[in-house]
């Protein structure tokens, strides 16, 4: 269990927004940060002491980088775990570990622990081909999704299977299956039932070295086009039913021998059941709130876990509004900086392409209630 | 009037706590920071996406930086006139300008400029030698304390005058007078009267290039050994002197043509009366509350001023108690992070010297009332 004092060094695999806010929270705390991303224009690199340019599978570079810092943490899930195994064959301390960053990469290997760990997901089914995708189908019904195993994100390498009919360029099911088959370009893949939920929650959490474990109040996220739009709290669900999404969430973290923070999303079924959708290994961005609201965010959160120091409090202060600023939505940033209701972060990102996270926005108002 | 978008760069003249509170406010909003520092290893250059590492005498060092950034601000009062003069010929926006610093590095100007702007301060006399102490000492009476006029912070250059007396180690004036002319050097300082005052408050505010104008609610302000140890919001004084203190502020930035913010210090007096003691032309130690307490911080604000954005909404959400850490208290920072009511801010510098400003603890509370 590393033990890092202030004056050390974080080492962080990843160099986008999230790295950014990690590296402010790591400042804040006087701590150093490192950023290890392949990106010479990392927006993360911007508020950190360092940064190494290379490609994840340069193994030279992270063996340097490994004696270079006095823990290793990633903000991005989809950092090869086998660069998180040559750190560690280098002596490096690194929060999370490859099994989590590994349960979190792959879909089917994600809800198949979710569901032995007692933790109900939507139904889902292996499709390594057409032939597997027709069995798939029978098993799950449609309409349903298929989105590949690895490498999906804000929507990306997902597509929706429907009964086949003129209006989904499908005449029959052969059509369909080949038409998505061909969407996700052919990968190992899962499909996925269609839950009618009633809402969408997510609980962002932490837990330490020591197997202590601390949660933010959750969420309530809304989507749009697959990307996050909006995460309000308080969420509106009922006192059980975040006992209950906390619960899982705790098993989640012990089950993984977690050690930093973690964003858990859920379906919140009309009859108040819940469905793990997925979970990703690294603060969250429906957690962003909570450097607004919180008395320690999450990137604080994150910080202290991994350093080995004390969980900070996760209670908030103030009741919070988070909205994303997508692509072109970043061009009104002199209209939101002059609202005294808003609070603005930019990402430093120089091209606002469509649907690139941006920044957000985080409106808060006097805390309503203490938890929900 | 610079208009910095974000992508744009602030360069930074000093590379302490505050600049590195300013570095991290600017990559919040989107901004790149550059710091311009003689030490190599600078707290702000950790949080900064560059670090120049030059003395401010260097006009090639200067000029180069002048180039590379969209405005320049500073985050030391002692920085040298001239070096800002490098960069205004260089084609830079500077703020705050030359006359704000100039008029703050030299206590005689310094109180000069307050009382011939209608504010209060001590009664004060130059001293240049041993005679015009005399003078001095026979117009203002003793106690009264002699201060360097420039380069004194946090107690440092100044010494107190008594009557003669054995317990003085003056057994005579003339005594008295020559101890406290070798104790500040035999510099060019004033002597200052006495105040008996009731507390001391500071306000922090901010102008912007187009005189908009925001100001902090007043902090109350306790000192050890001429350093500041706590400010506490609300200061407790009334509403009608906060609103002269408020007045008081606005010609201070009116007159100076001021942009960014700074802080001014106030005495008030046992009959509700205000003296200015002194203003420091950068974001203030008893503004610090702010980043946990208020919509903006005085990081935040100062960073929306120098680059032309709007000034961003310093209402307070909560109260708030801010306690510096002074050398050794840093070593208690396990302890401090382990307080759930408590938010720590280290400074990422080496050695813990005494009375040296390591971090500080900000602690929040419900809003009690809206100004006071």
């Amino acid at each position: 269990m590393p033990q890092v004092a202030p004056g050390g060094t974080i080492g962080i695999l990843g160099g986008g927004q999230l790295g950014r806010m990690l590296a402010s929270a790591a400042a804040k705390l006087g701590l150093k940060t490192h950023i290890f991303a392949p990106e010479t224009n990392a927006p993360a690199a911007h508020a950190a002491a360092a940064h190494t340019a290379a490609p994840f599978d340069d193994t030279a570079a992270l063996e340097t980088f490994a004696r270079t810092v006095d823990v290793v943490t990633l903000e991005f899930e989809n950092v090869p775990v086998a660069a998180l195994e040559v750190l560690i064959a280098a002596g490096a301390h690194v929060a999370p570990g490859p099994r989590a960053l590994a349960v979190a990469q792959d879909r089917l290997v994600e809800k198949t622990f979710m569901n032995a760990n007692g933790a109900a997901t939507a139904p889902f089914a292996p499709v390594d081909d057409l032939a597997s995708l027709g069995v798939a189908l029978e098993e799950i019904g449609a309409p349903a999704i298929l989105k590949t195993r690895r490498f999906g994100y804000d929507g990306k390498g997902q597509t929706v299977i429907r009964s086949p009919s003129s209006e989904t360029l499908s005449d029959t099911w052969e059509q369909a299956k080949a038409h998505a088959w061909k969407e996700i370009g052919a990968r190992p893949s899962i499909l996925e039932g269609f839950i009618p939920f009633a809402c969408e929650i997510s609980v962002v959490a932490a837990r330490g070295w020591d197997g202590a474990v601390a949660m933010f109040d959750p969420a309530r996220n809304e989507h749009e086009n697959g990307i996050l739009r909006r995460s309000t709290v308080p969420s509106g669900v009922s006192d059980e039913t975040i006992a209950r999404a906390h619960e899982i969430v705790a098993r989640v973290l012990q089950a993984l021998d977690y050690v930093g923070v973690l964003g858990v999303e859920f379906f919140v079924l009309k009859d108040g059941g819940l469905m793990v959708n997925e979970f990703a290994p690294r603060v969250h961005n429906s957690g962003h709130w909570t450097h607004e609201a919180c008395h320690a965010s999450q990137f604080e959160q994150h910080i202290r876990a991994v350093c080995g120091w004390p969980l900070g409090n996760p209670a908030r202060h103030s009741d919070a509004v988070m909205e994303n600023l997508l692509g072109a939505d970043a061009h009104r940033w002199r209209e939101i900086a002059a609202d005294a209701g808003a609070s603005l972060t930019l990402y430093g990102k120089g091209e606002a392409r469509t649907g690139r996270k941006m920044g957000h926005v985080t409106r808060i108002s006097p805390l309503t209630e203490s938890r929900r």
